[in-house]
């Protein structure tokens, strides 16, 4: 095939090239890449879901310091962590692209053949989309996804009692742009680095834990945290109108954010508090099966499950605690238009 | 409330302002805006379709040149073209927004009442999306919407003998953004300019048409006309295998086009063929039902369909035919990678 670079770009040319970058569409597709519309079937006992996001070079991710495959992984795994979220499956994802004159087909492969690869392994048809100029290179992701009834799960539930628990570490990835924005990475032993670097350069969502934790009753609310604990556990307690109450004692520091802390002059508690880009589950649980559903979920999944405090009677204030006493907890985490991060 | 201003804009109270400037939602919604997700019943009987748009200030629009709540409909009318050319109904839609510092909250509610007033006389929902700072203006639509399979219509059906179709007139928003752009729109007589510039500014999807259109088994191929007549006829000869043939006798010129063609030196028959942002829906239908299905479109929707020329044995070409024979019709509507309008 004639190779593609931007000045000879078309529109109908780079779809056709896409199309080929991204092998077969699974058969569940009736209609993909090249319509108006994407079309597929849902499954008649199942409810839809729909999640949108919108990441800008610059602000979301730096186009000079990532690879295109890995900010294709990444820009689909947030979506993805979306649908995770609610205790569903993704079926099909499509992409609005808005791309910069210094674009070009080779980089455009790269970045739909990552997103391609994650697509893949979450079971997720890429089925369509819009590819436009623009100023800066922004990628829109929406995904569509499906969730029996019983297994949906939303950020409103939490009950007072219940135990807030988070997936997996949390402030890896803040850990991680911190490194690689002040070119430390190669200073740090190699294994914490790429665990905080491909935290925040390819996020794994957590859709088979939220497809797990939305199949027990116990579960009462799930969210992702994608702007930070501080931030995105407020949210829940507002939304479900409970307080949240954090142990920081309960907080364990993961050990590569404790490594790249000290390297970069950062407070490793704080990464844990506020950073974004984590994409772990935030759940509210009922206390008595805290302890068996995490067992399930490791057993599962291999992935831990921590308690790290409690909701109570409330209206969506926030509290730290440690030995000294409890005080509020302000949302220190990444919000989109503040830009304060 | 507090008037929400850029420097105290932070992503929750947005969210909350924009809920209420959006209203109600639809019972249909079991989870709207607020949550990592939209959440609805597709009808068990249905297919779920799926489009997303990209739109970005300077390019697709003009933000000094256009009310925010047009905008609003614009956005969402363009996305709601597609959801109509394949067919279906919409049922929701997400909005990811990338704003600069000078978009207020003000503006953003005025936004929303645009693409509210439109989403309500379409019966869809909107039901959440993503908000995040850009460097210039970006407004990406995604919406879903249903489809009984029989009624479904792609761009690839059309047969050999098929009458090519399309709804209304040609041109309009062409003409519409040349005499916007050139500040002549006070110089045109009152009704053909609001026939132009509204067709440029707030286009009407065509969403009834489509739906009857797809119940009928005689339209065998169906796609909108977002790019131009000489672009997008290409698209469906190529996608279906068949070459195009356009009977310029046959192209009815609207007299608001041509006058506002006179009025800015522009060739009205190329703002016919070759204008974007029309929305018009291009059908290819079985030659012998072409006078009921219009009779019949003309009867329920008030709109005219205009039998355009015909599709032949072929592979994708495109021809242009008039008193002096045949020649090839180049894809002169939009590009949007060459930018070529």
């Amino acid at each position: 095939m004639r190779a593609l670079t931007a000045p000879q770009l078309t529109e109908d040319a780079l779809i056709a090239s896409l199309r080929d970058a991204l092998g077969r569409p699974p058969r569940a597709l009736r209609v993909g890449i090249g319509d108006d519309a994407a079309v597929w079937k849902t499954p008649g006992s199942h409810l839809t879901v729909l999640t949108t996001d919108m990441l800008v070079d610059g602000v979301h991710f730096r186009s000079h310091a990532t690879s295109p495959e890995d900010l294709g992984v990444k820009s689909l795994a947030v979506n993805l962590s979306d649908i995770a979220a609610m205790g569903a499956r993704p079926a099909v994802a499509v992409i609005a692209l808005g791309i910069t004159e210094e674009v070009d087909a080779d980089w455009l492969r790269r970045l739909y053949r990552g997103m391609a690869s994650l697509a893949n392994s979450s079971q997720c048809a890429i089925a369509g989309g819009d590819v436009v100029r623009a100023p800066v290179l922004t990628i829109g992701v929406t995904i569509a996804g499906h969730v029996r009834p019983s297994r949906l799960r939303v950020r409103s539930g939490a009950k007072p009692g219940d135990v807030i628990a988070v997936t997996g570490s949390l402030g890896r990835a803040a850990a991680g742009l911190r490194v690689l924005d002040r070119q430390l990475a190669d200073a740090l032993e190699s294994g914490d680095r790429a665990t905080v670097c491909d935290a925040y350069l390819r996020p794994t969502p957590r859709l088979r834990e939220g497809a797990f934790l939305g199949g027990s009753t116990a579960v009462h609310a799930m969210m992702d945290i994608s702007d930070g604990l501080s931030t995105d556990v407020g949210r829940m307690a507002f939304a479900s109108g409970v307080d949240a109450v954090v142990d920081i004692r309960l907080l364990t520091l993961d050990p590569a954010v404790r490594a790249a802390a000290k390297l970069t002059g950062d407070d490793a508690l704080r990464l844990t508090f506020d950073g974004g880009d984590d994409y772990e589950l935030l759940i509210a649980i009922r206390r008595r099966s805290f302890t068996q559903v995490a067992r399930g979920l490791h057993g599962r999944c291999g992935t831990a499950l921590r308690a790290i405090g409690a909701f109570e009677k409330g209206s969506g204030a926030v509290w730290s605690v440690d030995d000294s006493g409890r005080r509020p907890l302000p949302p220190r985490g990444y919000d989109h238009l503040s830009q304060r991060a």
